[in-house]
């Protein structure tokens, strides 16, 4: 695999550059029979658009979708479902000396060193249009665990300095404001930090918590391919996502065995834990409870502040990134976070179908 | 895959359980020629064995690696290297009730739920043993990566509430204390706070920090398979890690971009960078700085202190863990991120060999 | 993986049905650097588009490629490659009863009983245009073994029952008849017995065989990933192929160790072997000789002579499948062969890379 | 993947050298819950053992089968299942100028070229002692298979010249004549030419047929995971095989669709075919008919007779090889081509289970 095909059994391949004719994706391996239509992706899709907010770039994309293969008479085949979104806004344009320098904070130099050159337009593959292809395919992976009673929701914890209060969390709010808090007060302070943050041609930012419930107990490989360590994965593959936690995280570092461990408990003849410090997972595999994640997101690294940099020819000079760009990066990548955790779990749902000798003669009974 | 192979093109295997006849790994894709003998794996092996301080337990195994496979005349031979410890430590025991109930903390639950039931022998699969193959192989990949230059160091920056003071690190210092910290007072602190843990029958988490110098740019693939993205996985995949981040990681959530991207700059005609916030990927490909991530460790679940939890049969019951158990994890768990951050490392710039068609051409020139 | 993906270094992924709106296939892995454009593909897929000659079905699909990413100024930019050919000859049709039958020599049957239900139209995701993907893809390894000094070239052995006269052999006749035989009496006398065979509303068979010049010794992984191994796959994957041999293959069955062994001797100061009875490979590792197989190609299975089958209500019935269908597949395949061929080589030459620690340091060289 | 890995969710890793420590295998992603003890697995070993017939070579192996984790009160347990045979004819040997010269029909020159040097005691990791681990392995997916009414059966059909008649078939009769034929007369005919082959210090080649009945259909993938291209793959992965069939294979090449099509008919209610030329799959995908291959197997490379080859100085020498070797390979390579078989067809039905939504939906009900 050279980087653009993730997940075992329920794979995708993505493929597009922010400024070529358009961005898609591959799923192999999606089980036949799952009703699926152009709409079901969209409305995925239209939740990482472009333009939805003041905070969000004003570039002219529909991104909108299309179904090339893989679906017949409404339902899917189980043969690849080809995805592509082709790119309308892709204006001849004047890209400057943006060819000839590196970005801090971008992946101008890395490429260049990794392959000799790049396609330096709008980042080129490295883009966070690169994404709409994740988004896609969670859009199905999602669509099918809903039909297995699994649900994923991801929204903002935190932008820059403004956290929300647990205590007036409410997931419906994070649907309803631009900044996906779910926390409405908290929601207004993070606006005005962002109107703060733009007026310093400046960007922030944020933290990103994702929650699936419905799991059932015992989803996740021992050793290598854990649950949680798939999701960091699929998280820190996630542009611009610098830290990855589970349950109490970082915290959990500073704190003692017995308040950490939760504590086992019968629930109306079902085992329960009293707590959820672990966020869902014991040794790699689900345990029944909710699996809560977070992952940080550094601050957009396009501003239009003054930087120092350097060029292809070692010259050392001072840029002012132009153009109108995301002074956060949360709000869009909240669906990016869901659509990754719907691929990472859907993906080890189908692989465990043969952890039992049981489970097989389910499927294979003897005639 | 079923969960217990890693790697792509250096992968490793690993299998045993804690009580069973051994632990062992088959290393398959190991380039041909290096020089190679037992003793560059059992020195790994020595730095997490049980017994070395009174804060890890006392299980007396030697650990004693042996080769049996792989290895001609002093050199790897390009085919599989097959490492396997023997259990010494296997007089039978009376395990009392472990089989019937689910200590909390622990994989009980969660391997009866996906298997049907477990080998409970000291935690069976899931035990901390596992390792054992891990770092192993993790002794080779770090030999193999020295020879190109590159250093992996990790060490112990955060013991319970106690943390180190970032002006004294002292990165020798971390190989003459116990836990394995880079500053001689945060280390005495503590293994104060440890006694004070043991007194109380309990256990604390902690932090490693990693270290990896001589990275050449230009490693990690884009999109899934980027360097973060597979450091992650790989860091999350050891038992009782809750949390990764690189570079600034959590911290660059509440940043601003002004602060947080690092500028080029030139230094002696390379192309370098004024300060490593990124910790050292951009885009999920190295940058030439120093790759320098964090993890967070769970305090260790086995305590002694009396516990809620229920058993195979739904009854709600009180237990105490006998035994002696480390009351911290970190200090042995040190030298495995070393080894998973080796074996991470190395595989990537085996897979980066065939980015460019110019690399190919100096491996098969034409005649 | 699902079944739509393959390589390991060099990985390919197709997609698209018969009669659905495209055939595509996404390149991951082709190294950074290769001059590329569209011609370079469509020069391959003109070689197995429909309407040629007589023999093949006159289809109006122009089958024009399109490159959608990871082609930068002419150059591939080592990011994935996304073809499709758009199906243009979709025009609404009666299927009649295709849908409620199940034709004899297809996959109509199996696909039923495997998914549930099947995309009937011209065969769906089983049809031969699924070989686009392969050829576009082949395409582009062929290109870059070119460019290493390698070869791969296919041409027709056999066309139902007559054979080439291995003492006319003449690689380039193969070029211009529309059989593909290397031998030019042969080419006519197989015209004939197609002739024959459309009066009698039947269908032959055939063999393929391929030739692989320039390899470079040593490329093939010992045990499962053998060279050997990797073609027989890739060949078997190509629908209506029934059968792979190398060198001498089941001919080797009924010889001596004596006369079945190649000697090695000197010629011009390298190894070299006095005959190819191994066809090119020893212990699955290429030996310098050209890698020599050959595939049995089955009867085209679509014949409009009457055939007993049953329908899905379990009915036996008689059918008579209508249309133009292609007498014999084998030339339209010679180039599918060629293609699968190539992409093997091309990824076990990747791979092969790392085999040993001084390649790795040709790669990066010590500071 | 480096070459020792086989299978996608049953998963084989093998390691070991023909003089070296031992040889083994480790299973990874066998399904917990599946009785198994050694001699389940010893009694596929012992059929491939040397010295149970004047036609195998004398050495004297017990091949006795430890089996080191994965298994737990006599129960697979779902984790890494470690089978090792140590080698204990070791005794230290003159190994003569072996060493440094190249053996027509081995992987001597190959591995020195692909690896720049060879542990070259008794052919080390080329050896015929590697199929140990896949038999070993192949025993616990045959087991499993027979679980779900499965059965692999493979014999041989030629013994160099010596057809068997297949008017005279008798599977039985395969386990009881040391050539392993399915016909008594020919199993003497096969003996007379095989002492005539040692006389002439030669050796020779044959075919091995394969039989896998009771298999459901629908297993295998469309396009390159077909079931037939993964068994092509499986069979030329073992050293000595230089062809594969299936169904009619390449006598299809020279039919006609007509007679070539196996009709579809009614038998009590279900869908079967009148005739089998296709071997048991249609489109890749099994059609619940038995599934039969053939496999071409090549004469024993060690011979006694003077061969002429080249050493590493590059000089032209003539050597003869000492020692006892078996005049014929087909023997005890049947096991090998049944374990195989059984690890091939064993990973399709897993990968399989997930095809359609309603078979997750078995394993995951909605509570």
């Amino acid at each position: 695999m050279a980087g653009s095909t993730y997940g075992r059994l329920f794979t995708i391949t993505t493929w597009g550059e922010s400024h070529g004719k358009g961005i898609g994706v591959v799923i192999d391996g999606c089980p036949a029979g799952l009703p699926l239509n152009e709409e079901d992706i969209q409305s995925y899709l239209d939740r990482r658009k472009p333009g939805q907010s003041r905070f969000t770039t004003q570039r002219n994309e529909a991104d909108a979708v299309q179904i090339l293969s893989g679906v017949f008479e409404g339902k899917t085949t189980g043969t690849p479902i080809s995805l592509v979104v082709f790119n309308t806004d892709q204006r001849s344009r004047d890209y400057g000396d943006i060819a000839t320098y590196y970005r801090p904070g971008h992946a101008d130099y890395t490429f260049d060193e990794k392959y000799g050159f790049r396609d330096y337009r709008g980042g080129g593959r490295s883009s966070g249009r690169e994404t709409i292809g994740r988004v896609a395919a969670g859009a199905i992976a999602a669509k099918l665990l809903k039909e297995l009673g699994i649900d994923v929701h991801a929204y903002a914890t935190a932008i820059g300095p403004v956290q929300i209060d647990r205590s007036a969390f409410n997931l419906e709010q994070s649907l309803s404001n631009p900044v996906g808090m779910p926390d409405a007060a908290a929601a207004e302070a993070a606006q005005a930090y962002l109107n703060e943050c733009m007026k310093n041609q400046d960007s922030c930012g944020g933290v990103i918590e994702c929650r699936i419930t419905g799991m059932p107990a015992g989803i996740g490989d021992p050793v290598f391919e854990k649950l949680d360590a798939n999701l960091a994965k699929a998280m820190l593959s996630i542009g611009s996502i610098k830290g990855f936690e589970i349950g109490d995280g970082f915290a959990a570092a500073s704190s003692n065995g017995s308040t950490n461990n939760d504590a086992f408990t019968m629930t109306d003849g079902e085992v329960t834990k009293a707590t959820n410090h672990a966020g869902g997972t014991l040794g790699g595999i689900s345990d029944g409870s909710p699996v809560i994640f977070r992952v940080a997101v550094k601050p957009t690294p396009s501003i239009s502040q003054t930087q120092h940099t350097v060029n292809q020819s070692g010259e050392e000079i001072d840029i002012s990134i132009k153009g109108r760009h995301d002074p956060i990066i949360v709000p869009r990548a909240i669906v990016v976070v869901e659509a990754m955790a719907a691929l990472t779990v859907l993906d080890l749902l189908l692989t465990n179908m043969s952890a039992k000798v049981e489970n097989i003669k389910k499927i294979y009974p003897e005639k």
